[in-house]
């Protein structure tokens, strides 16, 4: 039997938007592992108990549950060390550590005030309250405050992109010339983003959507076929 | 013979600020090589034509010129591959590229934007209108325009630094449990500043200070001793 991961879901099952969730799917297909995704809401905390804790992803390998995205990471590249690495060695593991905290800080803070109406939208009925409560008091405004003024501020956001775009033209992945789990950890930001709102996060003339567009197609575009919007 | 370095100085010979050239210099102190510096000044573009180039750092070794600090760093890891690794493999040094061009585009910009008069207070005499018509030719602005504004300003730098504390929670380097080149790619950066400039760019209980100050204290306490500024 292959692995198990619990996946955030929307309303409709198949809408996966969790930045996280999808690092790891990445990081799955990477390593060539068969697995199959068990939908998930943000209140089914009782689906997950079994792992201590309360958000996904999860991942279920046999007798072995890991959760948080970072250490499925690091879980997989030791139990299938024999398979492609996602690291290159420990030390890109370590740098990697940068760029996944970069991700997590710049990018999904600044998509997050870019499309947080788009993901309540698309939320499951049973965790719309769950979702503006945390995320209003994460934000300090209502959600529909923070994104009012997204065409104004949505220069400001791809500005911060300038780092992949000075990478890009040295090398095409963050991986050099593969992707490696730098390219799914920033990859998944943008991926949340694509599979819950239409607006234009990327100008399709930015190299940022090119890079995004090969990751799209990787693994027999896996990614691609996911139930989003094509911006 | 050891190896030479060309390295930037202010009108004293001893101050010496690039950001590119410390990352070479802390590169070479990793790798355990002995070098001497040459000061060199931006109008110096005599003294180093024989690099087919006018910037510094170059590096000399023997019959091999070598110039731009990203090339030197892959330069030094090939030619002393059995001493101390500065990438840690090579997933290590594709993922570190990110790390520098987010430096070079995130430290670099922000930093001059806060320092500029004060490397331009430090320069030699010959360097000054060099340095002030490329600098503001690049800004778009005079040098003191830039700068003017930079106590109001320095909070939303520091909050770009937000993605080396969420690394540092983790493990106390880029390079994980010792330093290597991604902490010097940064770490030069806070070192111009350091060497040219008293404007506290970092608070002392933030803990992107403690990470600059164990490399400060590295290799017997190399950075700390250039002549600068203790903020």
């Amino acid at each position: 039997m292959g692995l198990q991961l619990y996946d955030l879901a929307g309303a409709e099952p198949e809408r996966r938007f969790s930045p996280y969730c999808w690092r790891t799917k990445l990081g799955l297909m990477h390593k060539g592992l068969p697995f199959e995704t068990i939908p998930w809401r943000f209140t089914d905390k009782n689906a997950i108990a079994f792992s201590g804790q309360g958000r996904v992803p999860v991942l279920i390998d046999g007798d072995h549950v890991v959760f948080d995205s970072w250490t499925i990471a690091t879980y997989l590249e030791e139990t299938y060390a024999d398979r492609p690495s996602l690291f290159g060695g420990d030390g890109g593991r370590a740098v990697t550590r940068f760029v996944n905290a970069w991700a997590d800080t710049i990018l999904v803070g600044g998509i997050l005030r870019l499309v947080v109406t788009d993901i309540f939208a698309h939320l499951d009925e049973k965790d719309r309250t769950y979702f503006r409560e945390t995320r209003e008091k994460r934000l300090g405004v209502t959600l529909e405050a923070v994104s009012v003024n997204r065409e104004t501020d949505v220069p400001a956001f791809r500005k911060t992109l300038e780092p992949i775009r000075t990478m890009l033209a040295a090398q095409p992945y963050f991986g050099g010339e593969r992707p490696a789990y730098a390219d799914y950890a920033v990859f998944g930001c943008f991926q949340w983003a694509r599979c819950i709102s239409s607006f234009p996060l990327l100008l399709k003339d930015d190299p940022v959507w090119a890079w995004r567009d090969r990751l799209l197609s990787a693994f027999d575009g896996f990614a691609r076929k996911a139930l989003g919007y094509p911006v």
